[in-house]
């Protein structure tokens, strides 16, 4: 009768997430629909710490302390509102139902709802960190009601990764709060990643640096303002010896990286809340694109296949490296800062007021895009809310990188547009902050043309009001 | 008791369709909620046609001949329900609700599924061309069942605009077909006016062509390949002068274009259908940036705000004129290919068997990216299914097009980089037809990654099956 928090769903995350508060010293309830995986759990690791077995949802509840927390780890979609439909007749008020999983935000808006209307608290958590993560300290991103993590917030944080000795958990914000910085995450990891594969396709194809020497230049850069547990593992991949061809394995490996999911959620739910988020977008685009192999196929037939033939690899040096690394640095500085801008967005959208300084903090340690880039980007929001950057670009020390990195950034789109070599994401986001820093863009022209066809109507910069050309009579101006 | 057509709804698209429909010989009868604009309509146009005046729906409906076809032209949303629901209890199976406004494709798919168990058809129609379109002859995309095409389209057709001798107007699909398509040409839209932009912004930064003598280069240009609508009117906006100041009517308008509509649909409905649309995706973002208008000034202050003071103004003339010319023409193909692309994607998602040749016939005259190169386009897919190019950079005419313009295209990428002139459309669409192009894609990379932190396996590339790298034990490979 006395278990701190109860696991439903003992697949390889759930049972690592319950072995996580066991060495922590709670209690831990287990419950799997087939009771094999239960005791597996408990013959294999049941002496980690205090596991109460239980064969149904109904002793699961039983065996907890009030309020009771029941930790949901199950496939997102229906498989989670079946979970809930059978506990939550279980339940009484002030019950705290956890959904640990990758559930879409607005589902967990709808269920925290529904069962807030029941009494029960519902909190979604964006949990990152893989399998290794959640047994070892992920970072935890929770949502729900403030109320709900009083009591749940204390253990969270105690499993959760610890970076310089602060945990990698914090309250988010209401309802789907949680799982929607979890997306975000997520988004922002694929702009991460293709920023290192363009990297790693501009060094190879122009300077013609091969995957063993390229791991000993991410090892390098492992050790600059890059630094980060993506760049680190990019090296083991690169270095990584196909055992059955004694080539790269990088290059023995079907180049078609899917995109059905979190990635694509961040770049629609941006466009919903009118954030644009270049960087991501074209991460999940690069995707696409390179699982389309039979037209891919077809168009490198039809056209010429290699890179630029006339591409003179002794201009390709390691100045070039290093124009690399400053270009891979903008642009991930570019790719954080729309993914921060549409979390401010959403915020209003949906009424969380989330702190992009907390947000930060959690992704220091546990996650995949863990970085002592987060604290730094942590501390540039760390003062009062008028004081904070507008955007990240706009923090004193970024606006000072971006400076930096400009003239290499500028000189590597170039030389990829030039020679063939496609950086979409290198490309997409220098032109993103091209954009915000020009005094004047078309979009002036946009609005005559919308004005012309149309009758959109325009403003003007001289004075208030909304005009219109009569085009098709005199072109004279009249209010509109 | 013999009107051919009702139309309920009567503000100037309504108004236009009504006059266009009755001055090509259809009996026409007319009903606005409030019957002052039905008045107003008689009263200034009722000498074009044969007009029916109507108080009430009922009215309405008791004054068509069977099948009953009722056009509704109201606010897209909870409108159209309003008005499907009035009309529902007074129409018998057979009859036809037409939905000509711009609902969302999804929608549509709805009520024409409700509305088909109750025996009637749904027809959702795009029509493009604004209020002079609808007056003088649109492009009309129906959806809807094809039964329901054999008494509407004809009367549609009739209405259409005129390619030649052939009508801009043709059956699309099933249910939310038409509207989608309709989207869709939006959204190719928005990138035909961005790749304009970009070109003027091109021209006017680097080489210092001022706006007057842009219209003059766009007139040049109207009679190339990129002869169309929007390149048209383009040197109609920029020659025109301000009265009230003398400057350039294009300086004196704010640089700030909305993008709460089709477009973001468009690039939504892409990113869930899992089709690469970055040309679309970045003019939509390419709005929502210079929307930010807080952000953009504080940006400006806080960076330099010019163009790079560098940039040689020499090295851009007429040569660079014509380079800018080519680039726009290939990146305005590839938002083409990538539209139409997406349009078989969606057509495999929700079960149309989408005729790409048809849709450009359809897009030949009376809408806004009317132009030639869409009767070429056309004819490009005038072959049998499994004939035509699985890309339209495929299509032979367009392969050899590409290839003339590439040069050029890279050329202007990389000024445009080195710069500081953003180009997002014209980069991006590069960095997509240098990705196809390519024999191999970073993707492999981010697969190996993937494979590292989330044992999400990969494929080989000289074998069958899925595989995992034991990262974190002996690294050797296994069955993943």
């Amino acid at each position: 009768m006395s278990a701190d928090i109860g696991v439903t769903g003992l697949a390889v995350m759930g049972a690592n997430l319950a072995r996580n508060l066991a060495r922590n010293g709670y209690t831990v309830s287990l419950h799997n629909r087939s009771v094999g995986r239960t005791d597996a759990l408990l013959e294999a690791h049941g002496d980690e710490g205090s596991f109460v077995r239980t064969e149904t949802l109904a002793e699961l509840v039983e065996s907890l302390q009030r309020p009771r927390r029941v930790l949901i780890m199950v496939k997102a979609g229906a498989p989670v509102d079946a979970v809930i439909e059978d506990l939550v007749p279980l339940l009484d008020e002030g019950d705290i139902i956890i959904d640990a999983g990758n559930s879409f935000y607005e589902e967990t808006r709808r269920r925290e709802e529904t069962l807030r209307e029941k009494g029960l608290h519902f909190v979604g958590v964006g949990v990152s960190g893989g399998e290794e993560g959640a047994l070892n300290g992920p970072s935890i991103m929770p949502g729900g009601s403030r109320e709900s993590y009083e009591t749940l917030g204390p253990m969270l944080e105690k499993i959760s990764a610890d970076y310089h000795g602060e945990p990698c958990c914090a309250w988010v914000g209401t309802d789907g709060a949680g799982h929607y910085v979890k997306m975000v995450h997520n988004g922002i990891e694929y702009a991460d990643m293709q920023v290192i594969g363009e990297a790693y396709d501009l060094m190879r194809s122009l300077a013609g640096i091969e995957p063993a020497d390229q791991a000993k230049v991410f090892r390098e850069w492992n050790t600059t303002d890059l630094a980060s547990y993506l760049i680190e593992i990019t090296s083991e991949v690169l270095e990584q010896e196909d055992e059955l061809t004694g080539r790269p394995l990088v290059d023995v490996v079907v180049d078609s990286a899917g995109q059905k999911g979190t990635g694509r959620w961040t770049a629609i739910s941006a466009l919903e809340v009118g954030s644009p988020v270049t960087a991501i977008a074209e991460s999940v685009f690069a995707r696409s694109i390179s699982s389309q192999q039979e037209l891919r196929a077809e168009t490198n037939a039809a056209f010429s296949s290699g890179i630029d033939e006339n591409a003179p690899a002794a201009e390709f040096g390691s100045d070039f490296v290093e124009d690399v690394r400053k270009a891979l640095y903008a642009s991930k500085l570019v790719a954080y800062a729309q993914g921060l801008d549409m979390l401010v967005a959403a915020g209003e959208e949906y009424g969380w007021d989330l702190d992009l300084k907390s947000i930060a903090s959690l992704w220091r340690a546990g996650c995949i895009i863990r970085a002592d880039l987060l604290d730094t980007i942590m501390k540039a929001y760390d003062a009062d809310a008028d004081e904070r950057p507008k955007n990240l670009l706009l923090a004193e020390e970024f606006t000072e990188a971006i400076n930096e990195c400009l003239p290499a950034w500028r000189r590597v789109v170039a030389a990829a547009a030039t020679h063939g070599v496609p950086a979409p994401v290198f490309a997409s986001s220098l032109a993103y902050y091209d954009s915000l820093r020009r005094d004047r863009l078309p979009a002036a022209l946009t609005q005559g043309l919308r004005d012309y066809f149309g009758a959109h109507t325009y403003q003007r910069v001289d004075k208030e009001g909304t005009f219109h050309t009569q085009w098709s009579g005199d072109r004279t101006e009249i209010d509109g």
